[in-house]
């Protein structure tokens, strides 16, 4: 059988903030259906992840493009890859079955045909919607788990300040350290969303960096005894109001620095509070961190089911609708892990 | 007895590059003697060390100022403690006595009180000149093996750069880096200091920072596979090209910043180096590392002994040139361990 496959290509390097004019979708023919002797996966997509990193495979040229396999550049013109769940259609692998729910690297577009040795694995949905494969039993938890329990290394009672506090990652974060017995302010890019970390996510206080001037100052108001841990979400000016708020012994986790990859404008933490204060600033990937992906997925079902952590999501159906979702993060429309529906269950 | 103790203070706070005009050379009348009843020990000066944290005590504000119990503020017109070696001329303290050698904190003077609670130790020189207890197997040499091995937590092989490379920290940086087996650079500021380091202390290349432009290209250069240990002791545009040229889990261990000591110019590192390669940025002191003193102690002197480690003193005579000795740093002067010689032994 074939179909008419949809999908989202680049038409240039995006080089700056992402515009619709930045993207197309282009369809293709495909077989649902495996040549003999290939081991691929022909995939129909269920749900995709978008994220920001993938602007850093879209430039001309990043640093990020190197690091590991799935952020190398994205060829304009041809199918992009994304963390995703979907059902399979045909296998060529004996490892899946027609039907299996699968999650891993498919694509931005609906149906994938994943290559043998790609990520991909069979999905135990463990009574959990599919989409929570995607957010918090999936990349961005393993971010915000890993980043806060092995990079941060916490201690109860610590100070913890979160930037794109309601975003992905940050909201994850922002409940482990909660739950761990962590004092946690976050900050986010409007007031609907800061009203929602306080009051639905448990954080202890919250502020929009938008309606701040000084963020020295607004971080001194917040932590008046300092700073323990700062996760970095945006890089630049934050991080360095940070460093001059945080404590002795104080570790900043950058987990990514999303103000500096539409612009690249950097802003240079004082390396004297870095000396003195001897703080630690490391930078990660989730990859890096499978040694707890065990530990991480049992505890963060337990909370789940206990209705001690919740999933914030924010999902638009429709392959056609990636590219304004993923143009989206850049400006902050998204509350939480934000998913685009390709196809019902 | 009674003598005129002269003694080196600031006039003012510093805030820039130090000049002779911010010093003054004081004289006092000092009693030889110890109140009955009294802790304190007075010593002797014999020699004192010169170091460029002393200019962040001097300004009027430094975050270095609330660090650490030695690095406190200096209040103009007051004496200036630094550590030292002296000789004991009278004891109120049953750990010292009269004629004992000793090392610790003791001032940019002729004479010193030393308080009760202050850190000052009897020294055995081991057969070693008084001067190597100043330096190399003083408070630069355990800031060079701690930051080295504690914080840079080196493999053989590794490819090692050092900045300010024929300084007092930075050479044994150097040296301590070849012994142990990695593939060590040193940048320093003058082509007598390149040359030293190449054929005095075994660094594998130098490189005089003053005749390069692009430091970026300088350093993948002389790193064509990239950097995997940085220590860093000037901070700004070299950790920013640092940075730029380091690998996957690469290590910056900030052991200091003086270039912007003077003018608190700064240079960003770009953050997406820091994520995607993974890297620790982490500052440090010598004095966290007590840890590893009697380790850095033995191995330092049998390096010694066995002539595998060289000791590089600049050494000056007379209080009154403190302030010039310690201007000097700002501007290279020196070539290692800069000692000021108050009296002879
Ligand atoms: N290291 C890893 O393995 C890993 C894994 C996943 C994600 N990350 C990184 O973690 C960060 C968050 O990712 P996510 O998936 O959780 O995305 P997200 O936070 O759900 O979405 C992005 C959010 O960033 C904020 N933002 C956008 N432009 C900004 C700017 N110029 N300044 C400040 N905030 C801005 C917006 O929220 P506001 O309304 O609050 O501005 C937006 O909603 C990103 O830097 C990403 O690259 C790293
Ligand atoms: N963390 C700790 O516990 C600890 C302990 C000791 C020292 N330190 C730090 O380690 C660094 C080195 O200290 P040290 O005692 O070994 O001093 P040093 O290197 O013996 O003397 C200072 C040297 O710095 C270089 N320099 C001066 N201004 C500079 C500038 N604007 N840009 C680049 N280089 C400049 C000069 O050499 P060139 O000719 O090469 O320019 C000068 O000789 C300092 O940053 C110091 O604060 C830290």
């Amino acid at each position: 059988m074939e179909v008419t496959n949809r999908y989202i290509v680049t038409k240039t390097h995006v080089d700056g903030a992402p515009e619709e004019s930045h993207f197309e979708l282009k369809t293709a023919s495909l077989a649902l259906t495996v040549e003999p002797g290939s081991n691929d996966v022909v995939v129909k997509n269920l749900y995709v992840s978008i994220d920001p990193y993938q602007l850093n495979r879209m430039k001309s040229y990043s640093s990020s493009q190197s690091a590991i396999y799935f952020s190398v550049s994205i060829t304009p013109g041809e199918g992009i890859d994304a963390y995703g769940v979907a059902r399979v259609v045909a296998s060529g692998n004996s490892k899946f079955e027609k039907d299996d729910l699968v999650v891993g690297l498919i694509a931005w577009g609906e149906y994938s045909v994943v290559k043998e040795g790609n990520m991909l694995s069979k999905l135990d949905p463990m009574g959990f919607p599919l989409t929570y494969h995607v957010g918090i039993l999936g990349f961005s938890g393993l971010a915000a788990y890993g980043g806060f329990f092995e990079v941060c290394q916490p201690k109860k009672g610590e100070k913890v300040f979160v930037s794109t506090a309601s975003g992905s990652v940050g909201n994850l974060v922002g409940q482990y350290a909660k739950l761990f017995g962590c004092y946690v302010v976050g900050c986010a890019g409007s007031k609907k969303k800061v009203e929602l970390l306080k009051e639905k996510l448990g954080f202890d206080e919250a502020f929009n960096y938008k309606d701040e001037t000084d963020l020295k100052s607004t971080l001194k108001r917040y932590f008046p005894d300092g700073i323990d841990i700062y996760f970095d979400n945006v890089g630049s000016e934050m991080l360095e109001a940070a460093v001059a708020n945080m404590n002795t012994f104080g570790r900043v986790a950058v987990c990514g620095v999303i103000s500096e990859y539409t612009d690249g404008k950097r802003a240079a933490p004082d390396m004297l509070d870095v000396v003195y204060k001897r703080i630690t600033i490391r930078g990660f990937l989730a990859a890096d961190h499978m040694n707890v992906y065990s530990d991480f997925i049992s505890t963060t079902s337990d909370h789940l089911r206990t209705g001690n952590m919740q999933a914030l999501e924010d999902i638009t159906p429709g392959v056609e609708n990636i590219p304004s979702a993923f143009i989206g993060l850049f400006s902050g429309d998204n509350i939480g892990k934000k998913i685009v529906k390709i196809a019902d269950e």
